[in-house]
């Protein structure tokens, strides 16, 4: 079936506001590294602390540089959308170019913004608000191959390692996909789902309709989304993993996390191995051909001696390939997923 | 962290209109078998083939008997709400009497209901909405002690199961309450919260909010939703689990089911014990203690002695108490959990 998902169309504008060099920047550093091609310019208030190195524009410049879509670019703390920015997001509203966030507070309940978009006859798309028309998943098989990066935890670079495994794909003329599941990639690929705010009957089926039927030697390389032994947000995973259908299974992994991060009680993470068996039990339900494609380490924290004896420490454990999607790339992990799944 | 779960007042009317006998009733017919004592009396309409053997009640009667809440206990195809009931619904709505409902068309979507309702100062309560402000869940231990029913596919007597063990506690004056998860059970307790209609993010956060920290001796009996190998509904499955964080595992299974019920596809039911497996590996994340303490069967569709010997042999193979909740009773499966769950 198909199903309306939220889609963003390019060339973008990215909005930095006024956001310090602290993390907040994220999403618009990311769309940067991932989509240059896509992004016609920044545009930054004073004390701005972040240059993504592409043109400075205004609201004319923009127009003139026929930019469709603005993007916020930033989290402010507590996903609000802030008064300072107004000026500057109606302005490109009433010029008729979108405005697209993926902020907590919806664009659509800020009355001045509602007031320019329908002046300039333009949208406001709140990524972060799934399609209305999900079915619940059937597990029924569907042509194509797919890939699902799994973490060991939150934020230990799922996203970033599906992103560098589609790039390598690309790079090879493979036919693929990312599919992002997550505001950030969702604003990077222009399309997607964000499973996290769909109702828990139909996780697995907004998976299932992110990653349709394909070509047989098309592949979907699929953005994971928390952990399967996160207390939190193991049901997001859970949900996604089976709709999935995931032929392999890439397990991120950030050196040196032995427990779940930003939880009050700690949860240990269990060996890789034993991990991934749950895993590959749980995703056999849907695909009883999922095979363990390889390890995805952020080693950021490590120096380059210590990186390559931790990576091939992990490779003689778990006789998988071992990367840094940084550090490395993802050569190795692409060249065993085409040479394993035919 | 307190939250508004839905919670309806006694004594109950329960709205059968003019349900055909045909499993569409099982609501009423549930609220009524499990609850007598909160059950003021029915109201029927002309054809309806099920009798709930309590008194009939009009309007004025059920206003004069006290009645605080009209229970729709039946369920229409397509779950919405018909023209032929709405005289009846609005003379209660009118007469101060809340209406309740688990249909998918909310009473709040009807006009002449919310209409009715203002007039007589009375609520409109759709039980499938979930509480607003659910938070993540943490995984924080918290004291009580629980037990969860899970199943081996949907529609196996997870609520039936766990309504059982409630009333087998209850009866040995165990400090036990039962926490409803789905729409007929919410409507069997009084409150609850439907889990399969929270968004993802917030399972096993609604599941910690529905069971919170109680007295050491206190138990909650947990109705369980879906099923862990379900390509549907394991999400809402895995994280009403971790969010339960349960001492104990009940496993509801229907004789004779080998494989997944209503699924165009096939998915076979594994061994019950490695089924268990996986879910005591999954449910040990937020209680490492988590035991199996026995099996729930529905064995209807076998004469007394071909249960007798199904029952024998499941517990024979699987070394844990086996009951069919209707032909045997909880006893031996209460008496289990009241010994290893100290």
């Amino acid at each position: 079936m198909a199903v309306t998902s939220v889609s963003l169309d390019p060339p973008y504008l990215l909005f930095m506001a006024d956001v310090a060099d602290d993390g907040h920047g994220k999403t618009g550093q990311g769309i940067a590294y991932w989509r240059p091609e896509l992004c016609a310019g920044q545009m930054r208030l004073p004390g701005c602390e972040i240059d993504l190195g592409i043109p400075e524009l205004s609201v004319e410049e923009a127009v003139e540089a026929g930019v469709r879509t603005a993007i916020i670019g930033i989290a402010s703390t507590g996903g609000v959308l802030l008064d300072n920015w107004m000026p500057a997001l109606t302005g490109l509203a009433r010029a008729g170019i979108n405005i697209a966030a993926g902020t907590h507070r919806k664009l659509a309940a800020v009355p001045e913004l509602v007031a320019a978009a329908k002046a300039g006859n333009s949208m406001l798309i709140d990524v972060r608000v799934p399609p209305a028309d999900l079915p619940v998943g059937t597990g029924n098989r569907r042509s194509g191959k797919r890939v699902l990066t799994v973490g060991t935890d939150c934020a230990v670079g799922k996203k970033y390692s599906a992103l560098a495994l589609h790039r390598e794909l690309d790079r090879r003329a493979v036919n693929a996909d990312f599919r992002a599941t997550g505001q950030t990639g969702i604003m990077i690929a222009g399309a997607g789902i964000p499973i996290d705010a769909v109702v828990a009957d139909f996780i697995s089926g907004a998976a299932e309709a992110l990653s349709p039927a394909n070509e047989t030697n098309h592949w979907d390389v699929i953005e994971g989304q928390g952990a399967i032994l996160h207390p939190g947000y193991a049901g997001v995973t859970l949900g996604l993993l089976h709709g999935s259908q995931p032929d392999a299974l890439v397990l991120c992994h950030e050196a040196g996390r032995n427990q779940l991060k930003s939880m009050d009680s700690n949860f240990a993470i269990p060996p890789l191995d034993e991990l991934i068996a749950t895993l590959l039990t749980l995703a056999r339900v849907t695909n009883p051909d999922c095979i363990w494609a390889g390890i995805s380490v952020n080693t950021s924290r490590l120096d380059d001696h210590r990186r390559d004896a931790y990576l091939a420490d992990l490779e003689s454990r778990y006789s998988v390939p071992v990367a840094d999607p940084v550090a490395t790339g993802m050569q190795r992990i692409a060249d065993y997923l085409l040479e394993r799944v035919q």
